[in-house]
């Protein structure tokens, strides 16, 4: 199997390393900065105890020796088939990170950035081998959702589009293909279309932050855990998913003709949620709740693959 | 405990009437079609049968001893505290079902509207005691998602507000108010936020059904399933949610400036979804799909009330 360079110790760089040694890489990983890999072995043992959740007999130690930290530039681009960026969300500092990899690295070797927003046809702009270089924005927490979109410019060459969704599918990712750039990717735009709904309703002064939040976490959210919007939409009306649509287009179309305002997100209102989710959560709190996140999504995803509707099946 | 009449012995009012009759309640269900009944005792014994896998120690016997089947409409309306209604989605014929209840059942008696898109504005129109109906929508599947959106008009008291959501809450559903009558609610605004952009992504050729599908159950769908749109802000970033909401405004508007298309739903596309989804789940495999639906979600829900994220905790 070949070697994997990540290029970024953060978490998310962190999350790709274990990922990677886990389906039996060498992840290699390299940052300027040399104080993030005194977190970063804490970070790690953070992660893998997440996803013992998962599965008890994960090989931590395996994983572990698969991971090399601290190596340099010219390491990562040594012999590796991918180099997964996670650096600062900076389009200038990307933009020479990537043209930096592309001198360094054998031509065939596959440069992805893990950016949530910036488009690969602004952080290559300046790459010379552009057919190479690919968005693979992964989910959050990444550890425990190894969930991948995978998205080229035009001049990204399908060869590498496919080899990315190979090899990113062989490491257990579920990597899904975006066709055309589009911001925020299929992830974010799905999530940015119900945030934006949910501050409307709640801006708006239809329904609390509380309820809007029941809502989706004991309603919505259930079943989304293990479907997506067009299989849940075949299985809601007797003859499938067109008479699903035909039952409800009218009401559908209502809702997006009433859906399309922007919302301000001033800092007024940011201070008034921020007031309001501290009642429900002190911020020291936070930590505590967020480990506990993390743990919730690893039961469930051990429910899903005992049940065989994890990523393999996807 | 109040007694509470089932007006309607379909899926959703089999379903009320398992919910009442667990909490304790006395169900009495009417259908001006006697043929429903036939059925209606069928549906119950599945709907419990999932129920089981939530709570192994359910006592089915006593629910069904609570539920008094083929009542006259005067049985519901005498000594109810509620009167659910959940006949065929048709203004007209709610409004005639409405001024027949109200005239039958004491004043006091909260009339509750099923609806997910009729707002009780319309349906109680020609109503005397306009102040004590209500739309009270369930989730899908109503008998396993246990959750409810609570929404009066102008003339609905707040008394009776009050009053119906406590008595949701104290049947174990999970309760939510709706200020102001807004179509959808707060459920249906948020799926179909979602739903029309899943379709915009698709139809536009961004990504495939199955792939949008991915990026639903195997990303945003596993943290939806215990927490809602704020809750998930708050831990996104460092310091809570408006340290979270500030990083991604700008992002989060630009989608929204592009997200207000009102897609078609020709009849050519649906046609499409359908022999698309048709590829991937055949007609006859899909009522085998949606007893596998019933028992995840159950499952989850199960596991939910173990770590204290189910709706007691809401």
């Amino acid at each position: 199997m070949g070697n994997i360079g990540i290029c970024g110790a953060g978490l998310i760089g962190a999350s790709w390393a274990i990922g990677f040694a886990n389906a039996g890489h060498k992840s290699l990983v390299y940052d300027n900065n040399k104080d993030s890999f005194k977190k970063f072995e804490l970070v790690c043992d953070q992660l893998l105890k997440d996803l013992t959740i998962i599965n008890p007999d994960l090989d931590v130690n395996k994983i572990k020796s698969n991971i090399t930290l601290d190596c340099s530039i010219e390491d990562i681009c040594k012999d590796t088939i991918l180099i997964q960026e996670s650096i600062v969300e900076d389009l200038e500092i990307k933009k020479k990170m990537f043209e930096a990899l592309d001198k360094l690295a054998p031509e065939n070797t596959i440069l992805a950035s893990s950016s949530s927003y910036l488009l690969i046809s602004k952080i290559s702009e300046n790459v010379v081998h552009k057919q190479r270089c690919i968005n693979a924005h992964p989910a959050l927490p990444p550890h425990v959702v190894p969930f991948v979109e995978i998205c080229g410019s035009t001049e990204t060459s399908t060869e590498i589009i496919k080899s990315a969704m190979s090899l990113y599918k062989n490491a257990n990712y579920a990597a899904i293909l975006v066709n055309k750039e589009t911001e925020g990717f299929v992830l974010n735009r799905l999530q940015g279309a119900l945030l934006n709904e949910a501050v409307r309703l709640h801006e708006g002064g239809y329904a609390s932050m509380d309820d809007i939040d029941i809502a989706l976490k004991h309603a919505l959210g259930i079943r989304w855990a293990f479907m997506g919007p067009f299989e849940i939409m075949d299985l809601n009306a007797p003859e499938g998913i067109k008479d699903s649509f035909s039952r409800y287009r009218v009401g559908i179309q209502n809702l997006a003709k009433q859906q399309n305002t922007v919302p301000e997100y001033s800092d007024e209102y940011l201070n008034q949620l921020e007031n309001e989710q501290r009642k429900r959560l002190s911020h020291s709190a936070r930590p505590e709740r967020i480990e506990k996140r993390n743990k919730m999504i690893a039961l469930i995803r051990k429910l899903k693959l005992e049940l065989g509707e994890d990523i393999q099946n996807g």
